[in-house]
C-alpha cells in the first residue's frame, strides 16, 4: 500500500504536530482541552480549501500547508487575535501517497514554529473527489477588532502592499504574458512568492485594538473587503486608486500594462489587514507602522452613504470590471 | 440560477442560525468570539463526512445535518464536556441547490435548539467532488474525561443498547436479509433511526466527572473502541459477549441469525459511551443510571496486559472477522 492506515497516519504524521499542547492527548483521545487566560476570550475561524479551486492540483504539498495555515491566521489577525491553535480535517483523494502527507506534515512543523501554533485534533478520511482540506483557528484576545466599527471621516489604511498576489496569480496562469518581460530580476518570484506565502499580519492587528475602528484582512480584494467593511458599518468609502500601496514588482507591472489596475484593486489573496482610524489616530498608525516596521498607507476615507466609489489620480470614479473574487 | 452566490446563501440559510451567539457577529466577520467562564476549559474536536464515505449521496439532508452534529457532540459528550458552539465548512457539488441548502439549514435549526448550540462560523466553497462536511465542535469543562485513565480491576460499562446502528446500517444495504424477516412491527424503524441520529450522551458524559476512569463514545465498534481505551492506558480488556447491552430489536435479529454477533461487537456508530470505573465505584454508576434514566450495564473489566479478549457465555475467547470500522 502506498498509504499508511488512518491510525498509523495520524501517528506518523499528525501526533508530533501535537507535541506541543498537552491538551491535545497526542491527538489519541475525542477532543482536545485549551485553557483561555481569565479576561481573555477565545476567538475561532474555519475555511475550506479545495483542490482546483483554492490551490492547483500539482501545488507542492508544503505551499498548500503553509497557505492552509496562513490564511486562517490572517483572520485571526484581522480580529486582534493571538493565534494558539488549529484543528484539521482532511479529505484525502488515493493520488495522495505518504510522500506527499511526509512534506505537508514537515511544512505544517515549520509553519507551526513560526507562528507559535499547536495542532490540536482533527480527522482524515478518503475521498473520490479533490483534496479538500479544512482548518479551524483559534485564539485568544481581551478585546476584538471588528468589520463594523468604522465611522463616517475615518481614514482608509492598508498594510503592506496591495495586488502582489493577484498578479502572482495572473503569472502563474500566463508566464508568457507581455507585462511580464517589463519585470526585473527577482519581481517574478516576489509576486508568485506573495500569492503562495501571505504573511498574516499578527503584530499588527494585535497592535490596531484600541486604534482601529474597523478592520478586515484582504482576501476577497482590496475593493470588495473595503465594501464589507461599509456593508456591515452602514457606510460608504472613497477610495483613491492612485494611492495603493504597491511593490517595485507591481509597479514594474502596472507601468507595462495598466489594464492590471483592475487586477490589483480586485484581486484578493494579498491578507493585509485593511482598517480604519479617526483622523485623531493618524499620528499613532504612523508610529505603530515604524515600530513594526510595516508600511501603513492612507488610501481612502469613510463617507456617509453606500458602496465604495474608486477615484482615479484626478479624482473622478473609476468603474472596476471586476470588484472581487467571486466563490462560487 | 439553482443556487444563491456565497453571501447570499450565508446570509440566508446560515447567519440565522448564528443568532443566538452574539460573539458569531452575524457570521458578518472575521472570526467569532466566545466567553469561556473562569476556571473552565475550552473543548474542540472536529469531524469530517464525506458522501459516499459517511452518508450516502441521497440521504435526506435533514438527516445528514443531524447525523455531522451529533458525531462531533458524542465527541464532547466523551470528554464530559459541555457543548457551547460549532464552525461548520461545506464543500458544494453543483447538484446541491437552495432546496436541499433550506432543509439542511432548518434541520441544523431543529438540532441546535436541541442540543444548546450555536452556529458561529464558517466557510463555503465550491467542489467537483462529493459533498464534503466539516465541523468543529466547541464545548467546555471543569475537568476533561480521557481515553487513558483505566486502572486493572476497574470495570467495562456500556451506556444505552450496543449494535443497533450497525444492524441499521446492514438493514439499509440490505433490507430483505433473511433475518430481517424476524423483526417486529417497529423493530427496522428503531434500528435504521440509531444508525441516522445517534443520541449524543451528554449528560452522562457530564456527570461521569469523577466516577470514571476512562471514557469513549462507541463509533468505531464496541470492540475496537474499548481496545483505543486500553492501548492508551496500556492495558487489556474482557469483554463478555453476552454481556453487550442489546435493544429488543437486535435480540430478535441475533436470535434470527447468531453470525449478527460480529456485526453488533464490531460494527460502530452506536455513539453510546464506553467507561471504565473502579469497583467501589459500582453503586454510583447504578444510582446515576437511575438518575438519567439510561441503563449502564458492566460487560467486562481491565486487566493487565494487552488487548481486548472477547469471551463468550462459558469464558471462551472469542475470535471476530473485524474488530472495527476501518477509516480507509
Amino acid at each position: 500500500v502506498a498509504r499508511a492506515g488512518e491510525f498509523d497516519l495520524i501517528a506518523r504524521y499528525f501526533a508530533p504536530l501535537a507535541a506541543g499542547a498537552p491538551g491535545a492527548f497526542g491527538l489519541r483521545d475525542d477532543a482536545a482541552a485549551i485553557e483561555v487566560a481569565p479576561g481573555r476570550r477565545l476567538v475561532a475561524t474555519a475555511d475550506a480549501l479545495v483542490a482546483g479551486v483554492h490551490f492547483m492540483v500539482g501545488d507542492a504539498p508544503g505551499d498548500i500547508a503553509a497557505k492552509m495555515l496562513r490564511v486562517n491566521l490572517s483572520d485571526l489577525a484581522a480580529m486582534g487575535a493571538e493565534p494558539r491553535a488549529y484543528l484539521m480535517t482532511l479529505a484525502l483523494p488515493e493520488s495522495v501517497d505518504d510522500d506527499w502527507l511526509a512534506a505537508f506534515a514537515s511544512e505544517l512543523s515549520a509553519e507551526q514554529n513560526r507562528f507559535g501554533i499547536t495542532l490540536i485534533g482533527g480527522d482524515t478520511v478518503a475521498t473520490s473527489g479533490p483534496l479538500t482540506l479544512s482548518v479551524t483557528a483559534l485564539g485568544e484576545a481581551e478585546t476584538v477588532l471588528r468589520r463594523d466599527g468604522a465611522r463616517a471621516g475615518d481614514t482608509v489604511f492598508a498594510s503592506g502592499t496591495i495586488g502582489d498576489a493577484a498578479l502572482g496569480l495572473a503569472l502563474l496562469n500566463d508566464p508568457s504574458a507581455a507585462w511580464t518581460r517589463a519585470l526585473a530580476a527577482g519581481d517574478a518570484d516576489h509576486l508568485i512568492a506573495r500569492y503562495r506565502r501571505p504573511e498574516p499580519r499578527l503584530r499588527l492587528g494585535q497592535r490596531l485594538i484600541g486604534l482601529a475602528g474597523a478592520a478586515i484582512d484582504v482576501s476577497d480584494g482590496l475593493v470588495a473587503d473595503l465594501g464589507h467593511i461599509c456593508e456591515v458599518s452602514r457606510l460608504g468609502a472613497r477610495l483613491r486608486a492612485a494611492d495603493a500601496p504597491l511593490s517595485p514588482a507591481a509597479r514594474r507591472a502596472l507601468q507595462a500594462d495598466p489594464s492590471l489596475r483592475n487586477t490589483v484593486l480586485a484581486g484578493g489573496d494579498d491578507y493585509e489587514l485593511l482598517f480604519t482610524a479617526p483622523p485623531d489616530k493618524t499620528e499613532a498608525v504612523a508610529t505603530l507602522a515604524a515600530d513594526i516596521a510595516l508600511a501603513l498607507t492612507p488610501i481612502g476615507d469613510i463617507v456617509a452613504g453606500e458602496g465604495v466609489t474608486v477615484l482615479d489620480e484626478t479624482g473622478a470614479p473609476i468603474h472596476l470590471n471586476q470588484t472581487g473574487y467571486r466563490h462560487f
